[in-house]
């Protein structure tokens, strides 16, 4: 039994893989139904609001990045995307393929976006169609700062926010934040395997499905006729029944513990990792500022060869880690303490094997 | 637990429902890609394919028949689809969405397509870039023929089938008919859970991927991309860990049984039922000739009460069946007779149900 500590998958909650298991029923009873809706509202919980267009997209969280810009962006609309790492340029990558004119607001891999530079942005661009931002970057381990950027509320683009690698592992408030659209992934600090994209628009970005000129290009993920088999029962796709019921219960998790306990515990796990890392000769990239806890990027020691010691690592400790990407491969490392994972015994067990590893 | 004898899902095997349950691997995990590459080789084994392209895509089937679209066409293409139900229709809005010019050819709900009518209109538009057919259209219960249209490998078009409810319950023969794209659901034959879209492309397909003028319009289904995370393990997204178990432990059933006895367990158990169905007021609606074993469509009887009656199946005797779909709404029941659902008791199981529920 592998010990997660990559990028995401992490470990699944063991009330998530008992769920995993249950018999099936169909997408239309009214059992699984009821299972269903009180994901939905699980969700609202864990995103902290009360938009009711709130559902599971049937993909994994790049499915849910997908499902917003299909749905918000019509061919020539132009998209201002903050760009500091991977999931940021995927974000232009996927405007552009909706036919967005695409304006890219950037940071150096490793700092945060400036909030300013992205309002800038808009001024220049006041009929921007939407601006996005990526919440918590998986791959430079940086938080961008989401609060500032509320005062999009009062202009006429929409705030997009990726909260894959932060939902349940740092503060996302999207109603405080009055964000417009915002999606997640089950496999990060949810500890549910990889499968659905938790997505939560509000109610000027649901009324912009009504208000556009043609249809979504995607019809999969077309959030106009997913969201009436949520409300109205019609059949569009059939729902992955056994991945609803173990994000049901991984959020059930999460919010028996409660969303503030979740943090601290990410928090406090995240720090043990921070603190101890340099004696081991690993160099944080992040500053403390916009560092997050849940997944930490690190630069190598001078002299380890990246691959062997992630080998050995994973063979000889059954401990996995994520390597660097882009700018990043073959220099640092990611490490994720999301969900079950975020736990004192957790780090001291990887800084132990780590020890071992690096010595020999 | 319940008894799924609708369209799908239907119950998953024992098997897979112990992997679903499994600790979970990285994606790029050693231990995991090795899962991963038995499972394309079983898809292989199962589509009768040697078709290097050959994976599960990150969504249900409805996101498989995207995949085709959006990987083969490009705005301004021409795409022929058979519509004789609500799956043809799906495959002309899907082709829509991607900028095509759709030639339908249509068949009576109920009634399979003729091949010479497909043919026929190639040889009107000998330019269409691809000519779809759905194999078992779900809506209906009637095997549309794709045998005959093999002879589109020696033109420019691209035969694409839908075998979202044919694979593993009906021979579904990709390489000996030439088909360029085929996709499946998990739910069906193969007695998975809904979350996964199994793929085949052919060697022109796939050469089509590289000789497109644009990018697909969908970056999540670009399958030039998801085919170098299969061949070069390279992170394209994450793929669902836990439902690739899942297929895995599915295909392996199928295969350990042999495809040609879970063909002839589905034909014995449609058999049966189509056998006993009118004694109980019940009339089948297709053709002996393109009558599904899998999937059975029957008029209700006279002064039946559709939703009542199903609904004291599924409260009473705990057995979902489908009620129709479109021009079959009301008055005519689907009931599915899938992968681990295929057989003789399951069917007496249902016959008595439905017995004692008609009788009150």
């Amino acid at each position: 039994m592998r010990l997660l500590l990559g990028p995401g998958p992490s470990n699944a909650y063991p009330e998530v893989l008992a769920a995993l298991g249950r018999p099936l029923l169909g997408h239309l009873d009214p059992e699984f139904l009821a299972i269903f809706d009180e994901t939905c509202e699980r969700l609202r919980a864990a995103f902290q609001t009360r938009n009711e267009l709130t559902l599971p997209v049937s993909g994994t969280g790049s499915a849910g990045m997908e499902a917003c810009f299909v749905n918000l962006l019509e061919p020539g609309d132009t998209a201002i995307v903050g760009v500091n790492g991977v999931f940021g340029e995927r974000m232009c990558e996927v405007a552009r393929r909706c036919g967005a004119e695409v304006v890219r607001v950037e940071a150096p891999w490793g700092t945060a976006l400036d909030p300013e530079d992205l309002l800038d942005a808009r001024r220049a661009n006041p009929r921007a169609r939407v601006l996005a931002v990526v919440h918590a970057e998986t791959s430079t381990g940086v938080e961008n700062p989401v609060a500032p950027l509320a005062v999009l509320a009062d202009t006429d683009t929409l705030l997009v926010v990726d909260a894959v690698t932060s939902l349940g592992g740092i503060p996302v408030d999207v109603d405080g934040w009055r964000v417009d659209a915002t999606y997640s992934g089950t496999q990060k600090c949810l500890s549910v395997p990889p499968g659905l994209a938790p997505i939560t628009f509000s109610a000027r970005a649901t009324e912009r499905l009504r208000t556009r000129e043609r249809p979504p290009q995607s019809w999969y993920l077309d959030l106009g006729l997913v969201g009436e088999y949520s409300r109205e029962r019609r059949y569009h796709h059939t729902i992955p029944i056994s991945m609803v019921y173990a994000l049901h219960a991984g959020l059930g998790v999460l919010l028996d513990e409660g969303l503030e306990v979740s943090w601290a515990r990410h928090r406090a796990a995240g720090d043990r990792l921070h603190a101890a890392l340099p004696d081991l000769g690993f160099e944080l990239i992040v500053d403390p500022a916009h560092r997050l806890p849940e997944l930490t990027t690190a630069w190598l020691p001078g002299g380890a060869d990246d691959a062997s010691l992630r080998k050995r690592l994973l063979e000889e400790h059954d401990i996995e880690v994520g390597g660097g990407l882009g700018e990043f491969a073959g220099k640092a490392w990611r490490i994720g303490l999301m969900g079950h994972n975020a736990r004192p015994e957790i780090v001291d067990r990887f800084l132990t094997a780590l020890s071992a590893s690096a010595s020999r």
